[in-house]
């Protein structure tokens, strides 16, 4: 392979069909930013949306707008349109709670599907959250279900007669590793099992396919490949063919088929709506339309490529620049640049002074981050990353790593957040 | 009682200690607004706070922001401050999620620190999704629990040694009517129950008191009399005294001992934390927190004063001036001005034609709201309520009826938003 220059990086900058989405993007001077796969940048177009929503819409109509402003529908529109990015169906994708919630209902949904199924089946390198609230609800059902952890690479395998649900979130968030949605399906739906995807670090970072992996259940966030702001609303996806039989115990008024009659007993909706529970906080859910109408102009299939090869470069360039630093590349190689994908839209690299090296290149502005024991996690997000940034970020760390400046004693204590 | 004129209600103006306030909120020209104890207003800070935390916080610190700007601490910061105005203390509420699912956590934790009771203890009149939630939890709790429903005036005798928790709205959504929290908890600890309380209709529309009144758990939202916007962040409250047992299983991470260890067993946080679930809502919590600032300006007991006047007043007036319609008043003709409350801060009337009424007087821009099966709701929100207001709607009632404007034939079809 020829060593790669900035020149490389500038060229392809200029052939990006993806370049001008950048200035989409508020980005500050100065920074390179490679955690959207924490928490995505935001899309210039969301405070106009914003104050607009709350001066126009909630200032001038009042109590009116839950009607006039489609307020009440969101929820469910909005999930007819993020439906498109994750390959689900209209009537299949509703945005609502957090994706902790969620998670529960669906997970709820699914025991109860599976009666005489004992085993909540995930692996340790699920994102711990998921593995607390399927503890929280195992508990909550009086200790009759059991939450089976194995490694990753063992999930496929142990599904067996006595699993109900595969509880997964696709992309690992360590080293961004990506399970084989389809071939997971197939086993547990093969073994009687259902299965449960959490697309945190998937929706927005390539393309999902859930209907064509014969998915049953998922859940997601907003805030990071989708750029909805902190904490912003989550979203879950029970498949059409599941609807009549999915019940979930968040029975909430809007759940209800006719939340309007007041009536005493809950009656759950038919279809997705029966999973949203409470009165939709709009504020939040007009910013992650207006970040997601930015997403859903761009072709899915080309965000694929740049992101595989910012990948692909930043992985080569961190072995050219920096190959003597000991840093061990975590993350699979081999992105899969078609179906079925293996990395996601992040490459991780652990060393022992992974923490230091993360804090030091922060102090550069370059920020990724950093995950225990040893991982520096970069993100990269197609819509407003440059090739140039891939080259400016590793010549950061040559820097860093040649002043030592990962060495630094305020980089003894540690802090992150996800 | 000598007949009322405008002159009083304009004095009453000009002499109102809480007027300058009316000056914090934004309000459409030409309306009257009487549906705050639905949505309540847009503060005019919420708009410029929201904006600054959009381009100032998320824009510039991105990842940053979640310490740099505090939004990871937010819920129990907001929470704090909130607590002063319900009669709670410090680490005692937290500021998440939606009202329903804070429910559905402290009816769980209610249920299982009495697991020898059965019942679950509610009024008919109480909003519906509050039943709703008690069913999805019973349903998912095996069906071994029951919901005891019984007529307001019945629960204080219907609380026995089978009892597990009351769950109660204080202030009745149709009517106004207020619950006497510290004899309903009385009765519910003398037979070994616990209370919780729904202070939707309750919170920032008079003093509430929960440790004066011996609480054990509430809930709230924040987009009524709180003025946090389209389904804002809700709240909960866990008495002190019972923080160490109370579990409820919604255990996501942040509700962690230690979040950031990324562990795989869940270990509940001390405390009020353990509550809450998922990353927050970053942008929601800032609409609330500039929102509760304007509410947190104001002197509560004066807010009573005021709201009770001008609750009083609007009765007095609609009997003065539309007395020969026939409406009749079902909320409490007496709201107590010292505790125990008996009338919240709204007044409904019921009347055979009070969809056409109330739809005709919105078409006057006067906005109460209607409630099956023939309810006129008219909310008074005393930080920015007139007392001219007052006279104004009656007047504007009176020529609704004159005209004959409630028989129109486009309101023949009803629809309702809570």
């Amino acid at each position: 392979m020829p060593r790669l220059t900035r020149a490389d990086f500038e060229r392809l900058d200029a052939d990006d069909p993806l370049a001008p989405f950048r200035d989409r993007f508020t980005l500050p001077a100065g920074v390179i930013y490679l955690d959207g796969n924490s928490l995505g940048a935001l899309p210039k177009s969301v405070p106009d949306r914003v104050h607009a929503m709350l001066t126009k819409e909630w200032g001038e109509h009042l109590i009116g707008g839950w009607l006039k402003d489609g307020w009440m529908v969101k929820p469910l529109e909005l999930g007819d349109r993020l439906a498109t990015l994750v390959g689900a169906g209209p009537g299949e994708v509703a945005v609502v709670d957090t994706t902790s919630v969620n998670l529960f209902k669906m997970l709820s949904a699914a025991l109860a599907m599976r009666p005489d199924r004992r085993v909540i089946l995930s692996n340790a390198e699920n994102f711990p959250t998921d593995l607390y609230m399927a503890q929280g609800l195992i508990a909550q059902l009086g200790g009759r279900h059991a939450l089976r952890i194995v490694a990753e690479h063992e999930i496929a395998g142990a599904i067996d007669k006595d699993t109900a649900v595969v509880m997964l979130t696709e992309t690992n968030f360590k080293t961004g590793a990506v399970f084989d949605m389809a071939e997971i399906s197939a086993a547990a739906h093969a073994a009687g099992a259902l299965t449960l995807w959490d697309l945190a670090h998937s929706a927005g970072a390539f393309p999902v396919d859930l209907n064509g992996c014969n998915a049953d259940f998922a859940v997601g966030c907003s805030y990071k490949y989708l750029n909805a702001g902190p904490g912003g609303p989550a979203w879950l996806f029970v498949a059409e063919r599941h609807q009549k039989a999915a019940h979930q115990p968040l029975t909430g008024w809007l759940g209800h088929a006719s939340p309007f009659d007041f009536a005493l007993e809950y009656q759950p909706a038919n279809g997705i709506r029966r999973h949203v529970c409470s009165s939709p906080g709009v504020i939040g859910l007009v910013a992650f339309e207006a970040a997601l109408d930015v997403m859903l102009d761009a072709d899915m299939a080309e965000l694929r490529r740049k992101s595989v090869a910012l990948c692909d470069l930043f992985i080569n360039l961190v072995e050219q620049e920096c190959g003597d630093a000991g840093a061990r590349l975590i993350s699979p190689r081999d992105a899969g640049l078609t179906a079925p994908w293996r990395r996601g839209s992040q490459v991780s690299f652990a060393h022992p002074d992974g923490y230091g090296i993360v804090q030091a290149l922060i102090a550069r502005g370059v920020v990724g981050d950093f995950r225990d024991p040893d991982v520096m996690r970069f993100g990269f997000a197609p819509l407003y990353q440059r090739y140039t940034d891939v080259w400016d970020a590793v010549a950061a760390m040559r820097a860093v790593l040649d002043a030592g400046e990962h060495r630094a004693e305020q980089y003894r204590v540690r802090a992150a957040v996800t």
